[in-house]
């Protein structure tokens, strides 16, 4: 188990030789090591490592003579430690590729100030920098394509599988991509072409073309054969194909085995294949394979014709990125792919939350203008003032709650918008229930607050049972709305919601309010 | 392809018989029909098998004499006819067996009227019922528990692999899984008593014991006769123990195909496992997995024996669990597992989202106790509480982005607490520009609606700057502070920092607004 401990104190002759004596003597075998010492202080990073937990480490370190401070991490830990040191240390990198994986590294670069980065992927050998850029936020691969000459980054791409290549130089600056494409070698280039083509969002964009293919009318030993000499990423399934190369069954590589080698392929092939076209939305393909327990989905043209295969390893990424947006935009944040919070930038946080809250406002300002049109009634009665956030705020959760059910099911495919029925009927009566019951409590509350002015407690109840139930019907709607004009759900946010709500309910309490007290 | 073809008409002598044969002219094959008629009308649902998409069905069909309606459905949308069939013809559950995979019956079965299931789960298979109820909400696995017979339920659990028993059992309330448990074979209870073990939640609850294990010292040969035999889950990867069963390394399939039988297993076999206690958190597990693209996690004890093996397949299902429950409770809506809308009683909703709403209530009432504290300011000017909902809303939506922001990063293991300081900077640097900017347009806005009264205008904006820094910093603290303590950062949803940003916001605003009216 690798550790990294950091180790201040007093710089002295020796420092580093005792440190490292204690660390032998805990077990640990020391793979890494860096010092400086700064304004006579001195500070070593070590990366460690240890058979099991290095219980009490901290105190044995603690006690060897000039020690101040010692830091022991392990894993995500430990990743601003080695920025730290990175950052006075580009060279390090040579050092970190072998330690850690480039999932790893990539955690570690996003916490270095972005002058540092450079060197460090200059320093990264070709088929490392690849792994890391396909999971870098972009405004790492814009700074790498900008940093690093095409030659290195061509040099990078071709390492990956096809189907990743595609998704790294997808996410490369269109420039850089095209600089990129015409460096890479002439036969990489004819493998990747026809995935180009599709859209990175589309099953297509997901799929893997590494799949080892059998002609119908083959033996099983020429499948053997060819399973010997494969090298694609998928080697647990071999797909069957006609002539024209038409999909039409799949053979698992352990029913192969138990087979004699002399029959023909057709003989022991599964024909029970889903498949899918390549235009088909990436996140479809993700709810047919979750629903279906598939774990390999072939992509067939329409003609029939297998174009790649697509893994539920691949599957599992989209399921993050698509859970990553989705939360995102119920915040009220646009969608950004492959966004990291750490690297984004100052100015991309601001524009999108910006863009966002600048028309809620605009909407939300109605309000303003509604109440304003009640001023005489609030100059005479100041109190209701009072009640106007816990009002608006309780219908805005309520409409919120609603929302949230409805977009969750409609993104988990639970509901489809034949289901408004049923969802009506269900909403309606919950939030009967819950107006009845918020109601209640605003009548006591505003009764004790208002020092028993029955009149504005019952205008304020009232008011109360009317937002809940309005709130909550055009919390369940817009998503269902959204949903049927195709739209996606989640972007009826709960921020618009609110807002819709806040309008409609200060109309509505005003309104009343109006009835009960000059009634 | 299947598609659902519902033909409704006035009834006749021969209408069946006219509309199959028009159905069969348009290349279909009738799979299922079933028909009734009902004061003069009859309804028929016809199940089609069609080579292609049977364009213009609809027309030609409606065509036929008497016919007045005609629905033709295919996939999702075919679920609520066949749950309208189903309701008046339980029988018809045997045939949809056949045409159904047990995921899409669910479907069909949700969308039945409660009292209507329990002869469809009677006349299922056991072990079609069986992989029905793995995927099924709460409320339909009690009232399978309350409605069959614990034999059938028994007959049903024991068809499944051991892992999945152990999910299904575990999905049962407390005296039906006693009364399964009793009645299961005691080989199988022997299989399922060490999985029973461990929580749902952990890595030992989702790990699959079906796993090829071969001993140290075995050759290629030896493996491949395992292999043979063996029909678990995990056959792509062969895991190799020593006498103490501990986990040494695994050998994948094709690279055993590769080589000479007579090789000692040890020789082929890779060493750089990652493996799992059985008690780290499924999360946990899914999250290592997904960023080092495992698709097989070894589970091994204390002392490094293998218990078990997790398939990607199976994080799936818990990254899609995790993602539901999140984002219900980012809605203000307490975790519920396996939580389905549809099913779900009125009842439970009402409950859920009531303690919620008054928890939040109750907070948010504090804003009206502070308002009426301002209330002789109101009365003199009454335009004052036309801007309470604006600020009180701009405040609640910078807090909800940044906590959603925060939440999500954390979620998804891109920031740790270790990373305050950068995301603090961050945060106040787009804070200040979004209150700068939010500011100038409420400054604008209120000179506007107040016919230029530049005081107002100048404590609306001011108050405006203080509430977005305040709610963005509350807003991405909140999260931070609960993953420190170790709380489920998710808990602090929106609604409950919306709350805490208007507590404070109107405090300031009517501070704010005071200091410039009587200045």
């Amino acid at each position: 188990m690798y550790i990294a401990l950091l180790v201040r104190g007093r710089d002295r002759p020796g420092l580093l030789r005792d440190v490292a004596q204690r660390i032998a003597g805990l077990g640990g075998n020391i793979v890494f090591a860096l010092s400086y010492a700064e304004e006579g202080r001195a500070s070593s990073l070590f990366i460690v490592d240890f058979p099991s937990e290095p219980w009490g480490a901290e105190e044995v370190l603690l006690r060897v003579e000039g020690v101040e401070e010692v830091d022991v991490e392990r894993g995500e830990k430990a990743y601003s430690l080695y920025a730290e040191f990175l950052e006075r240390y580009p060279a390090m990198t040579t050092e970190l590729v072998k330690l850690l994986d480039p999932a790893d590294f990539l955690e570690v670069l996003i916490r270095l100030a972005p002058d540092k980065r450079a060197p460090v992927y200059m320093l990264m050998p070709p088929d490392y920098l690849a792994r890391l850029l396909l999971r870098a936020p972009p405004e790492l691969t814009e700074e790498a394509c900008r940093v690093l000459p095409s030659e290195k980054l061509a040099e990078a791409a071709s390492t990956l599988p096809p189907d990743d290549a595609v998704d790294l130089l997808q996410s490369m600056p269109p420039h850089a991509r095209r600089a990129v494409l015409s460096r890479l070698p002439g036969g990489f280039v004819e493998k990747i072409r026809p995935l180009l083509r599709y859209p990175p969002e589309s099953a297509g964009g997901i799929m893997t073309t590494e799949v080892v293919v059998v002609k119908q009318g083959s033996r099983v030993a020429d499948a053997v054969e060819l399973l010997k000499k494969s090298r694609g990423e998928v080697r647990d399934v071999l797909y069957v194909v006609d002539d024209a190369g038409r999909l039409v069954g799949y053979v698992t590589v352990p029913d192969l085995f138990k087979e004699d080698r002399d029959r023909p392929i057709e003989s022991i092939m599964r024909r029970d294949v889903v498949s899918v076209k390549p235009t088909v939305d990436r996140e479809e393909v993700a709810r047919l394979m979750v629903r279906h327990d598939l774990s390999r989905v072939p992509v067939v043209d329409d003609e029939g014709r297998l174009l790649g295969v697509v893994l539920i390893e691949d599957v599992v990424d989209v399921l993050v990125a698509e859970y990553s947006e989705d939360m995102l935009l119920l915040g009220g944040i646009a969608r950004l792919p492959r966004f990291r919070y750490l690297t984004a930038r100052v100015s991309t946080l601001f524009y999108r939350r910006f863009l966002w809250l600048a028309v809620i406002y605009l909407i939300e300002s109605v309000t303003a203008t509604v109440i304003k049109g009640f001023e005489s009634l609030i100059a005479q009665s100041a109190i209701l003032a009072a009640f106007i956030p816990l009002l608006l705020d309780t219908g805005g959760n309520v409409g919120s709650q609603a929302a949230t059910l409805i977009t969750r099911a409609l993104a988990l495919g639970e509901v489809t918008a034949g289901d408004v029925l049923r969802i009506v009927a269900k909403e309606i009566a919950v939030a009967l229930l819950l107006a009845l019951a918020m109601g209640g409590m605003a009548f006591g509350f505003a009764l004790a607050l208002t020092s028993l002015n029955l009149r504005v407690a019952l205008a304020v109840a009232t008011a109360l049972v009317t937002v809940v139930v309005t709130a909550d019907l055009v919390g369940a709607m817009l998503p269902l709305a959204a949903s049927l004009v195709g739209a996606d759900p989640a972007a009826m946010s709960a921020p618009l919601i609110t807002t819709v709500a806040d309008v409609s309910g200060v109309f509505m309490y005003f309104v009343i309010a109006q009835l009960f007290l000059r009634g």
